[in-house]
């Protein structure tokens, strides 16, 4: 127990994951007017063993009363205050081709508090021209225009022989925080929190499934 | 050990999506010409403990002389087995709006063998009509389309609202690998193997890490 305790920060990749499964699997249960859920059912809609959502949520301290389960509200707003989603970020999307045209739009992001403030391109096409109801900005004013705008997450959706080029400025903009969609490992320094989004994982998921007859879990 | 034996088969969902990221590295590595890689280097290009990698990757049998690394392009090609994606996969694209639309030419797919050959909507002004080199299928004769051309996965980006029903269809049609990119859970046999990709799950992650500053080892 004290070994827990002393751990209590290193929360894993995968928990952070399953946070924002329960969190949406709240937001739903909220919607439907239920006001406690067993870890039974949590785990049964997110197709995850009862132990799992205890363990995991055993981490913010307690919730819930033997026999009763989580209350859904409270349970939802701890979560979003854990991921840091009770608030809204300021976010600029760099480079708006196919991937980050559709992200643009993307309703989701909004929802949970993802706020696209400023968008970026460097075709000569594409800038000061209304794209979903922004207008695209020049990726040369990119350093001036992020401190500006406070903006604190990027989102690069550039091809990727110029996404280094382009991440070390967003970096050198005070950027701390990236998710990108190019297909490169990109060097960002100790103190940026940098993610890759690969959309072809999912698929080769699938396929290892397919191809052995079985998914894990 | 005799434990880890029986297990052999119970990899790991992480594990499954650490041989993406493994696969990725190796390509690139064979490209630059490399012969062979140690796990130290190995994990470092992905920012994993050696430990780690010389785990996922016993799994499947010796690999690697110690000393001299693993060879490039045989644990590739051992990888891309494990994987499934030594082949070319029929897919089909349910939905061509914002996201359907970009994944339709997403060269990442096709690079790791997911080949878009039908795509599909219920808009009258976008069926019949010229999407990047394919004709937009009515969703009325998806089911016919989907036997006829020998479609393995199906690529769900439509709304939530529908997304069941739709799914549904999918399923009597004798798809067994479906990746769903609407917000809702869906219900599937048990025999059919179903993703969620939810692109907002990175930005949670992100906002995560700049609320708590920190992210997981």
């Amino acid at each position: 127990m004290a070994k827990q305790d002393n751990e209590k920060k290193k929360i894993s990749e995968s928990t952070i994951h399953r946070l924002s499964l329960y969190y949406r699997a709240l937001s739903l249960l909220e919607k439907e007017n239920y006001e406690t859920i067993s870890s039974k059912e949590l785990a049964k809609r997110e197709k995850l063993t009862p132990a799992q959502v205890r363990k995991d949520l055993s981490f913010f301290g307690s919730f819930g009363t033997r026999g009763l389960g989580y209350p859904v509200s409270e349970l939802k707003t701890r979560i979003s205050q854990i991921l840091g989603i009770d608030r809204v970020w300021n976010v600029a999307m760099v480079g708006v081709g196919n991937i980050g045209s559709a992200l643009v739009s993307y309703k989701e992001f909004q929802k949970q508090g993802f706020s696209i403030k400023l968008i970026f391109d460097n075709d000569q096409r594409k800038i000061g021209s209304n794209h979903k109801g922004m207008i695209v900005s020049d990726i040369k004013e990119m350093s001036t225009l992020l401190r500006e705008n406070n903006i604190e997450m990027v989102i690069l959706a550039v091809p990727a022989i110029v996404a280094q080029y382009i991440v070390d400025e967003v970096v050198e903009a005070g950027i701390k925080a990236i998710l990108n969609f190019a297909q490169i490992n990109l060097v960002v320094p100790d103190d940026v929190f940098l993610r890759n989004e690969n959309m072809s994982m999912e698929l080769e998921y699938l396929s290892f499934a397919l191809s052995n007859q079985y998914t894990p879990g």
